[in-house]
């Protein structure tokens, strides 16, 4: 099967991203929502700063109410002064428990327009900026459905009590609104489906249970997409395929085609490399697995996405099926957007064998 | 405050049960859900039974699959062939990873009935016994919440994939539907209140995400108690208070009394010590805290609760409310079922000052 990267990868750089505010730099622009709008390609871009400090600190930043108001505090730390603490991951901060007590970065949602779907012209303002309620520790990985003319975005919600998934939605992608936290931490990879199946809405969701089980796939039913239950197992990591042996979880939203829903996902192996696969499911019953791609359909491979925050990731929120042509746009090294184009014929094909 | 418990503690002991299969041992009898029906008080009481077999092996029950039909099936674990694997734990196997790969009873659900809150009669078949699809390692902890005139169980559901909550719904405590899974693993603990508050059903639950943030409490919200959304964090453990810094959930069915929503709730610490609480919440916004007990109303003294299948354990499903009285029926130890009382003037007195 051919996956062609688009010659102007990366799409769109950290260092095309306004920060949000002078003291901040940008880190990381990857794992956006995509969605047609009118003319337009839109990604909805998860970007994450970080306070300018030198290497002996990290300044963490946060959102607080303060005096009634949503206000940035920054939390310094001095490395040595903090034995106890692990700053080895680039993205957060662990203790001697292995829990994660800081986040490095604060991420927020940021639009991105296309015409062509190649170049993008990225807003100076954030979309939605976290509020201190519901993302005191940043907003990531959204994915947009269109239903109808409504766009509903999941989106991780990250607080010091875990990391759930929320939804906002929007009308114009100018003004949105949030309604609220959908799935309890740990919860993160929600996909919904573009419409009603069977009566219900129907979603994709990623727990991470801590005691028994791995962090797997489920699919939950809604009768009004803010309220989710009937939650079936779906799709756990894989013992066999070492690409998919760490966690799976959902990845673009769910798109129809006559053979069937097709989903692209994630599998990232037990060291955190991630590739992309792919499902067939069945139209009336997506609980049902018509075919599943056995090894990646696209796969860390180019210095863009082995090298970046964090090395070795390709990752989808978002993919456009136009025709025969199904566009991947994909966080490459959590920090790069990227564009991979497969003819759906061919994914087909590759489905079905 | 004074809490009283009953002289004849313990009410029910493993002993008192019958097995549901002659190669099976009751380990426990504990946690009920708790509820007036008719003239007589039903306790749904969680049983714990395992093979029976020789110390050096452990046969470990599950159910499964075959031919089309839910069967028993035994896994046989020698232990000195398995080094890689922790027996320390009387409830659970964990590999090396710290992971739990299997539990070693399978627990189903029971009805005693009694006429005078004290002597019961324990019903020599299942109430309800787990299937293979959603709850193959086991039902546990249930809670009744009455509606009207019908009964909502929720429960844990353990599966390999992890210990989700689900629902079943009975009119008559002889038959029962299974609703399924209604919240996600991990999480437990979860208690519905027994009327809608600003036109919705609300419920805690207990989350226990992985990565970032605690064993807290939180409440969701749902239009049809099958589908649950507008999760908000209720409660967290407390870093100051011992007894409850290690994990903190949903007890017994919040009752309604003039000065607000009453819970009984549970409180453990780092080293696994069960103690419980209770919290006073605003009657038409329950995530309002009202007052909230410091230290435990009920906490492990006596031989019965410190000595058991699992060792300093009060934990609660279920309690009774009439007039002055709380009856509270709880877990001894993991293996059995006691009662204490409390005047409900001296609970509220206490949670006024």
């Amino acid at each position: 099967m051919k996956v062609v990267r688009c010659e102007k990868n990366p799409l769109i750089r950290p260092e095309d991203v306004r920060p949000s505010r002078e003291d901040f730099q940008v880190d990381g622009v990857f794992n956006c929502g995509a969605v047609k709008y009118g003319e337009e390609t839109i990604l909805l871009c998860r970007v994450a700063e970080s306070v300018i400090c030198d290497s002996r600190e990290i300044k963490i930043p946060i959102v607080e109410e303060q005096e009634g108001k949503d206000q940035i505090r920054i939390i310094t730390l001095v490395k040595e002064e903090h034995p106890e603490l692990d700053f080895s991951d680039s993205r957060s901060i662990h203790n001697r428990e292995g829990k994660c007590v800081y986040l490095t970065s604060l991420s927020h949602l940021r639009i991105a327009r296309s015409r062509d779907g190649v170049n993008f012209r990225i807003d100076d303002e954030a979309f939605v900026f976290p509020n201190a309620k519901e993302e005191s520790w940043g907003m990531e990985d959204p994915r947009i459905t269109q239903i109808g003319d409504t766009y509903y975005v999941n989106y991780t919600s990250v607080t010091p009590h875990g990391a759930a998934t929320s939804l906002l939605i929007t009308k114009d992608f100018k003004t949105c609104t949030r309604k609220g936290v959908i799935f309890a931490p740990e919860n993160k990879d929600v996909t919904i489906f573009p419409e009603k199946i069977g009566g219900k809405y129907v979603a994709f969701n990623r727990p991470v249970p801590c005691g028994i089980g791995n962090p797997d796939m489920w699919l939950a039913q809604s009768p009004d997409l803010l309220h989710w239950g009937e939650q079936k197992h779906f799709c756990g990591i894989s013992e066999e395929s070492s690409w998919e042996n760490g966690r799976i979880g959902g990845g673009a939203v769910p798109f129809r085609t006559e053979k069937g829903w097709v989903m692209i996902y994630h599998g990232a192996d037990r060291q955190g490399r991630y590739c992309l696969g792919a499902f067939l499911l069945d139209l009336e019953d997506p609980s049902r697995v018509l075919a599943k791609t056995s090894g990646p359909i696209l796969e860390p491979e180019t210095d863009y996405e082995n090298f970046g925050f964090f090395n070795e990731v390709v990752f989808t929120c978002g993919c456009i099926q136009e025709e025969d042509n199904v566009i991947i746009y994909y966080g490459a090294a959590d920090d790069k957007i990227c564009r991979a184009d497969i003819k759906l014929h061919d994914l087909l094909d590759e489905l079905q064998t």
